[in-house]
């Protein structure tokens, strides 16, 4: 990568990496979304969501569009967690209003026998192009995240064959047959590894894992079946890239009694939800991590005068110094009013600018 | 309640009190309900489920069904959480498979200003008869559990119109007009308080109130909105009658960050979720309270191995001593074999006696 310009905007990592900041950096989950009109018109044109994630010149235009609308700090790939899975040969579609699902679902011990690692340039192919493709577009103004499903995560949607609400088919797979459940999990651990390895190599300048259903598990499972395949990713990612740091962030929805845990695996930030009390997670793990997070996304259904409010109290509640990413605790909802993102993104830069003098 | 017989089992009261007990008490959250055949038949004959609720013969019934079949150390009311908003005029309805519903949920400042706590005597008369008949038909078996909504949890529902995954009617309130809220949750509060303890002097021996959804709240919400109106309750409830003391249950699902606080408002106990570790939760809380929970109802859908196996690690994490109700960490789901409650009932019983030596 020496041959792309330096960083223009590097607030983002800076505050990954809890090193002084004029401003705390904001970037907003599913920043690249259903709430801005013009990501539907391309959405609708592009026919379904998997052509506009496989297809780089779309990936990059979607990622792409709130930063021309916004002062954002960071850019997000566009993608799905699910692609692994869907590289492993499950066939992943999306029905209308459904959420996601596969064709050909984890469904015995034989079935986890045949899962292999996909080559991420190979069946991945695609989001390798698009992140290159985003990093030149992006031209240096803001970094790009990369980002990948937890092994746990993708591991419910392959047994459940889609989403859930009880897990039961997963669970059941803990709790009767934990060495396949080992082993499925571990075959993900090395895909996510080597996924977010790619995306590195080809130019995401920080990296996430969304473990968006860990908080559904008891405390001796989430450590035993979620945390411990992410420490294995976190052990093998790429750190550094020509002397940079790649800053990787574990977000665990659900995740607040596990704080301490996560922090423990030396990744570089902790997500928050809304549930979490931002100024006890920092006296809890602060010294360790980063925070990114974490405002209701509620709020942003609400009016400019509520957000302001509920963000500055964020902002207090963390208070001063670096390491905090502002973000919501969870993506944004697709009924949400840009005018409203306007307003959380310019606040989070004015009111901050007295916690960082 | 002085012609009553002595309850001839009184584990689970005095575990709640925290009285040395022979054997650890457990009782299952919805352990009268679909997962029994003979429910379903009463089910079917009553034609719908609000018919169940109030009619105090079926009621009755229903909730003695699973004492018949397991060795279970209480009975607790069969009802709905809904009763106090449709007393209210809310127009309580069930649509098969898609949750409970209001017809007429509310809207404006004006519906909430308009809303008067029920006299449980006169619209919530069908309940209070049912814990009349069923105390009596216990004849001193097992003590009997009254139960409510928790004000916040009420509130979502009354106005999201049913249940939500974002809230964000209720949320928009919270965040718009405060005021209108705190109007609702107070009207509520003053509801659940005179429900109880009208419960409590038609023969319930323990009250325990469901926060099903203060979980979805950030901490400073979950403070001023949900646990602050608790403690109203808490504060008006009848804790003794004839010099027997009447243990109250605070039970908020996703409420494992705010243990203390939830202690700290002099409840007798503290539900717990499974994603809670009862062991942390003792040292944090159990020199305060007892602690009810905290089983993962998906183990329930698994082998009587695997159910004992996890009763078994549950049991040793609360360790030596009274304090501890065994029970899941939520509801148990329809689909389950009744032999699986029967192989947890029991387990509990026998592995739990050398922790009461």
């Amino acid at each position: 990568m020496s041959a792309t310009p330096p960083l223009k905007n590097d607030r983002f990592i800076r505050a990954l990496l809890r090193q002084p900041v004029d401003r705390t950096p904001v970037w907003i989950m599913r920043q690249a979304g259903r709430y801005l009109p013009e990501y539907r018109a391309i959405r609708e044109q592009a026919g379904d969501f998997m052509t506009l994630c496989s297809t780089p010149d779309l990936a990059c235009e979607v990622t792409l569009q709130p930063l021309r609308r916004f002062d954002l700090d960071a850019a997000i790939l566009f993608s799905d967690i699910l692609t692994i899975p869907d590289a492993m040969g499950l066939g992943l579609y999306f029905e209308e209003g459904e959420g996601p699902k596969f064709k050909y679902p984890v469904q015995s011990a034989a079935d986890i026998a045949k899962l292999a690692a996909p080559d991420p340039h190979d069946e991945l192919s695609y989001v390798i192009d698009a992140v290159s493709l985003i990093r030149k577009e992006l031209n240096g103004d803001v970094p790009l995240i990369g980002f990948s499903g937890s092994p746990w995560t993708l591991a419910t949607y392959m047994v459940e064959g889609g989403s859930s609400k009880t897990f039961s088919k997963i669970k059941a797979l803990l709790f009767e047959d934990p060495k396949s459940a080992h082993q499925l999990l571990s075959v993900l651990a090395d895909s996510v590894a080597s996924y977010l390895n790619a995306q590195i190599a080809a130019g995401a300048q920080a990296v996430m894992i969304f473990d968006s259903w860990g908080g559904a598990l008891s405390t001796p499972h989430y450590k035993e079946f979620s945390l411990f395949y992410m420490q294995q990713i976190v052990d093998q990612l790429t750190r550094e890239v020509d002397g940079v740091k790649i800053p990787v962030t574990l977000f665990t929805k659900g995740g607040g009694l596990w704080l301490k845990d996560i922090a423990a695996t030396d990744c570089d930030a902790v997500g928050l939800d809304w549930s979490v009390d931002i100024g006890l997670a920092r006296e809890q793990i602060g010294d360790k991590v980063a925070l990114q997070g974490n405002m209701d996304p509620a709020v942003m259904g609400t009016t400019p005068e509520a957000i302001q409010t509920e963000a500055t109290r964020i902002l207090a509640s963390y208070g001063h110094g670096s390491g905090h990413v502002f973000n919501l605790g969870h993506g944004i909802t697709p009924n949400i009013n840009p005018e409203n993102v306007k307003a959380l993104v310019d606040c989070v830069h004015e009111e901050s600018a007295k916690y960082h003098l």
